[in-house]
């Protein structure tokens, strides 16, 4: 039988060269995306056209009320977006609370009942360095917990969390997944993209991404907003 | 300044002892709900009137959307809730894939914002030990991942998690709470509580409660649903 996997697939490059890399290594793949009141929404729309579109088995959006949490740029409306630069040493204000253990919690719960024994996720310790669920000892720690917390742990099986990514630059990334085939016209990064999914091309994510095509020599295929075209 | 601590509060007595144990060694309780698409839904309205006449400093209730992922009677209404009893070494089927899990993280979240140091749930090993995400080692695991997900480890805090009852049989935690001035008459436990919170008094959840109460030598102030009232 086909081994199963679940893919955190948020519609940005990064999770869709990992759905990429799972399905090159054979899994059958079923990706899971969150709705968390990001501004970015029209990431969704391309997180479900990106599933389908790469053979995936199955896709579900679950939704994240980080409304009573509140706390981030990216999930309050009263805290601006940067637009400067990610400083280092410092978690960006984009940084939403505990996000990654959230969804890599909802995620361990649809392995359990998938009887999925891999979870990939595209987290990269390069690029968000400020990001402290970023880190290879987080993903360890989650992992190990996970094998406690489910029927997983107890019926014998292991579950390994993959970060095909972690320690790649953007543009190995951008390498490997155009290797693997990867359209990334249909991927968003923008922390801010409009309704269509083009990009501002001005925040974080966005400069890192055309860094990362530049510093590949692979030609940017993103669609910026007509105003900050460079 | 007074600790601030975050409660996970289900409106169960166990959760409710647990805020009197937080309130009583003197933190500032903030208290967290979550509505899972739950059969007992009663049991969100009964948190809301215990944290407050607790004397605890906010409330809030938490979306979980676990809809989309399945595999449990509390939450698929295609399952039916035993009445049997709790056999031994297995995992019920109330149980909710990785629930805790799920809880803990968005209660993490919350402890970050709130610049909280301390986290209190009221997970039992005693009375149900078919609950892999119940055991201490669980816990430990998670408080272990959570120093290392968030802000709060970054920046040399570090988050405690603290499970008062973990060890304690249902009889002791209703003397426990007792002596700390809780009304059992406002919390629910049913699996299957009806609108104004009435037990069915024969489900798992009802039945250890039920002796409980014996075993404590306490009046039970619970009220049943007429039919089952015995």
């Amino acid at each position: 039988m086909q081994k199963k996997a679940v893919i955190l697939l948020s519609g940005g490059l990064d999770s869709a060269t990992v759905l990429a890399i799972a399905s090159s290594q054979g899994y059958e793949c079923h990706t899971i995306s969150f709705n968390y009141g990001q501004r970015h929404k029209a990431e969704l729309d391309f997180a479900a056209d990106l599933s389908s579109s790469m053979g995936a088995k199955s896709h579900r959006v679950v939704n994240v009320d980080m409304g009573p949490i509140g706390g981030s740029a990216l999930t309050d409306t009263r805290i601006d977006v940067p637009v400067s630069g990610v400083e280092d040493g410092d978690i960006p204000v984009t940084y939403v609370p505990a996000r990654n253990t959230v969804f890599l919690s909802y995620a361990l719960a649809l392995a359990e009942v998938l009887k999925s024994d891999d979870l990939f996720i595209g987290v990269n310790a390069v690029d968000y360095s400020g990001y402290p669920d970023c880190r290879q000892e987080y993903i360890d720690a989650f992992e190990k917990m996970a094998n406690l917390a489910t029927k997983i742990g107890v019926e014998g099986h292991t579950l390994n969390i993959q970060t095909p990514l972690i320690a790649l630059t953007k543009a190995q990334i951008i390498q490997m997944g155009t290797e693997l085939g990867v359209d990334y016209s249909l991927t968003v990064s923008c922390y801010q993209a409009d309704d269509l999914g083009r990009a501002c091309g001005v925040c974080d994510s966005c400069r890192l991404r055309k860094q990362g095509f530049e510093d590949a020599n692979i030609q940017d295929p993103t669609r910026y907003l007509p105003m900050t075209n460079p």
